[in-house]
C-alpha cells in the first residue's frame, strides 16, 4: 500500500462507529491512514493534538469542535475538512478557508433520506391515508369500497419550495409518478427551473394552485416564518402541507388555526418549538401527523455519510476534484 | 370523422363520469361511437338491449352484470370488452371466450396506486415513522436528534411476496431507492426473476431474511392463510408486515398475537373481515398502521383507468395488438 495521508476523526466519538462502520471504515482506510482513536471532540486535548500536527485530512461529522485560528495553528498540514453530516457552518470559521483549505461535505448523501421521507409522505398524504386511519380509529369509519372523492395520485399538483440539495432530489423522486410537481424559489431563474424540469412559480402562486406544499427551504432570517397566516389562507381547501426541512419555516399558531377548522392538514416532521410542548394540539389533530424528526439520516442511514466521506477521501488523494466542495459564497444562504 | 364502431358502457352507472371525466370520454370517442347513457347495469333492460343489437365493443366498469350467453345472444356483433377496472373474473364467463371475443383490462393502470402506496409504506415504516408518531402521541416520547439504531432505508431488505402486476410494478418503484429487494412467487422461475432483476427465494427464506415483507398474491384456495403462526414467527424482530393486497391472506389472530408482542409491525390496508370489528384490537395497537382499503384506485386514479381504456379502444379499432389483453389460461391464478 503507498504512503497515505494522516487523517483524524474530529466528531462525537460514539458516533464514530454509526457513521464507519467496518465495511465503510475499510474502505476509508484504502486512502487514509486513520484510527478510530483519539477522536478529536476537543483540539485542545493532548492526545488529540499529537495527531493533529501530522493530520492532513480532518474527517469530521456532528459534534465536531469549532475549527477557529488556534485548532489550525494546531494543524499546519491541514488539506481538506470531509464532513459526514450536513451543513459545515456550526464548525468552519472563516479562517479555514483563508488557509485555502479544501472543504466538502455529505449534505447530498444526507438529503436522501429526507427527500425519500417526504416522498411517502407525499403519496400517502395524496391518499387522505393519515386522516383516514385515524377516523377509522376514532368512529371506526369505514367508506368501504366505495368511491371516495377528492383523494389519489393522478394528477395532483406538488409545490416544492426550495430547490435545496433534499428539493432537487425530490423533483428527481418525483419523476415515476402521475403528479405535476411546481418550484418556488427566489435564487433560481427560469433556465435553471427548465434544467430541472419544474414550471417555477411565484411563491404566492405556487401556494394557491398546489394540492401538497412541501418546504425545503433553510431557516435563515429571511425565511423564518415564511408560511403564516396570510400564506396559509392562500392553499386551497383539503390541500396538504408537509414540513421535514426547520419548524420555523412555519407560523405554527396559524398553521393549528388552519388544521382545527379542519381546511387543510398537514405532516409534521419538526415543529416550532422542538419537542412540542406535552399539551400542544398537533399531537391530537386528526389531520395532523407529526413524527420526532427522524426523516434525516438515522440508524442505518447514517453509514451512506460514511461512504461519502470515504469515496471524496479517495478522490482528493488521488488528486481528482472533490464531488461534493463546499462553495464559500453559496453557504450564507444554505441552512 | 370516420365510422366508429358503436360501444357500450356496462358498469354501474354513476361511475361513468368519474372513470371517463370530459378529457377521456372525448379520448374514448375518437376511436368509437358511445354515449354516456344509457348505461348496461342489466343486460335484459330494453333500452340496453336496443344499444346492445349493434354493439361492438363493451366498456365494462365495476358492477357490469355478468356476461353469460343471454347477454352475449343480445349482442351478436360484439367483437370487444374492455375493462375499465382489474379483474374480468366476475363477469367473463367461459362463453366470452368460447365466441372468440378479445377482453382487455385496465389491472395494470388499477396496480399503480396500490404499488404507489406500498412503496410510501416501505419507506415509512423503514423509518418507524407510524410507530414513533403513535409514541410521540402517546407518551410525548422525543428522541430529540440523538442517534435512533434500527432504522433507516440504507440497505434494508424488502420482501415481495407475488410478482403480479402490483408485485412488479413495485419492484420497478423500488429502483431509485437503496433497498435491497427479493421476490418469493411459486409461478416465477429463476429466469423470469432474473429479468425482474431481483433475487427469487422460497416463502420461508424470505420471511427468514427480510426486513419488511410486502404481499402481492391474489387471494386464492392455495393462498389464503399463507401467512399465519408459523410464517409470522419466521420473520426476524422489528420486522414489517405489510398487506395491500388481500386480508385473506393473512391469519390475523396470530398476526393480532404477534403484534400484541411487540416483536413485529404492520401496515394493513386490507383487514379480515372487512371493515373491522369496532372491538379489533388493530384499531388500537400502535405497531399497527391500518387504513380503510384505499390503496387501489381511488378519486382522480379512477380516470387512469378510463384512460387506459380509452387507448386500448384506439388499438383496437386501428387493427393493433391489444396491449392489455387477458389470457384465460392465466385467468385462474389471479385474483
Amino acid at each position: 500500500m503507498p504512503e497515505r495521508p494522516q487523517a483524524l476523526f474530529a466528531m462525537t466519538a460514539e458516533n464514530v462507529p454509526r457513521v464507519f462502520p467496518p465495511e465503510v471504515l475499510a474502505r476509508l482506510h484504502e486512502s487514509v491512514d486513520i484510527d478510530p482513536g483519539p477522536v478529536a471532540e476537543d483540539f485542545a486535548d493532548p492526545e488529540v493534538r499529537k495527531v493533529l500536527a501530522r493530520t492532513e485530512i480532518l474527517v469530521t461529522g456532528w459534534g465536531c469542535p469549532v475549527l477557529d485560528a488556534a485548532a489550525l495553528d494546531a494543524a499546519p498540514g491541514l488539506r481538506a475538512v470531509l464532513h459526514s453530516a450536513g451543513s459545515v457552518k456550526g464548525f468552519v470559521t472563516p479562517e479555514v478557508w483563508r488557509r485555502g483549505i479544501a472543504v466538502s461535505t455529505a449534505a447530498a448523501a444526507n438529503a436522501i433520506p429526507v427527500a425519500e421521507y417526504t416522498l411517502a409522505a407525499i403519496l400517502l398524504a395524496g391518499k387522505d391515508a393519515f386522516t383516514a386511519r385515524d377516523r377509522l380509529r376514532a368512529g371506526r369509519a369505514f367508506p368501504g369500497w366505495e368511491f371516495v372523492p377528492g383523494i389519489g395520485n393522478h394528477g395532483r399538483r406538488v409545490g416544492v419550495v426550495g430547490a435545496s440539495r433534499i428539493g432537487r432530489r425530490l423533483l428527481d423522486l418525483l419523476r415515476p409518478f402521475d403528479l405535476r410537481a411546481c418550484l418556488a424559489d427566489p435564487y433560481v431563474d427560469a433556465t435553471r427551473a427548465a434544467a430541472l424540469g419544474v414550471p417555477l412559480l411565484e411563491l404566492d402562486d405556487l401556494l394557491r394552485t398546489s394540492d401538497i406544499v412541501t418546504l425545503h427551504a433553510p431557516e435563515t432570517a429571511e425565511t423564518r416564518h415564511m408560511i403564516g397566516r396570510r400564506e396559509l389562507a392562500l392553499m386551497p381547501d383539503g390541500a396538504v402541507l408537509i414540513n421535514t426541512a426547520r419548524g420555523g419555516l412555519v407560523d405554527h399558531d396559524a398553521l393549528i388555526a388552519e388544521l382545527r377548522s379542519g381546511r387543510l392538514s398537514a405532516v409534521l416532521d419538526v415543529t416550532d418549538p422542538e419537542p412540542l410542548p406535552a399539551d400542544s394540539p398537533l399531537h391530537e389533530l386528526p389531520n395532523a401527523f407529526v413524527t420526532p424528526h427522524l426523516a434525516g439520516s438515522q440508524g442505518n442511514e447514517v453509514a451512506r455519510l460514511g461512504r461519502a466521506v470515504a469515496e471524496e477521501a479517495a478522490r482528493f488523494v488521488a488528486g481528482e476534484e472533490l464531488a461534493y466542495a463546499v462553495d464559500p459564497g453559496a453557504l450564507e444562504r444554505e441552512a
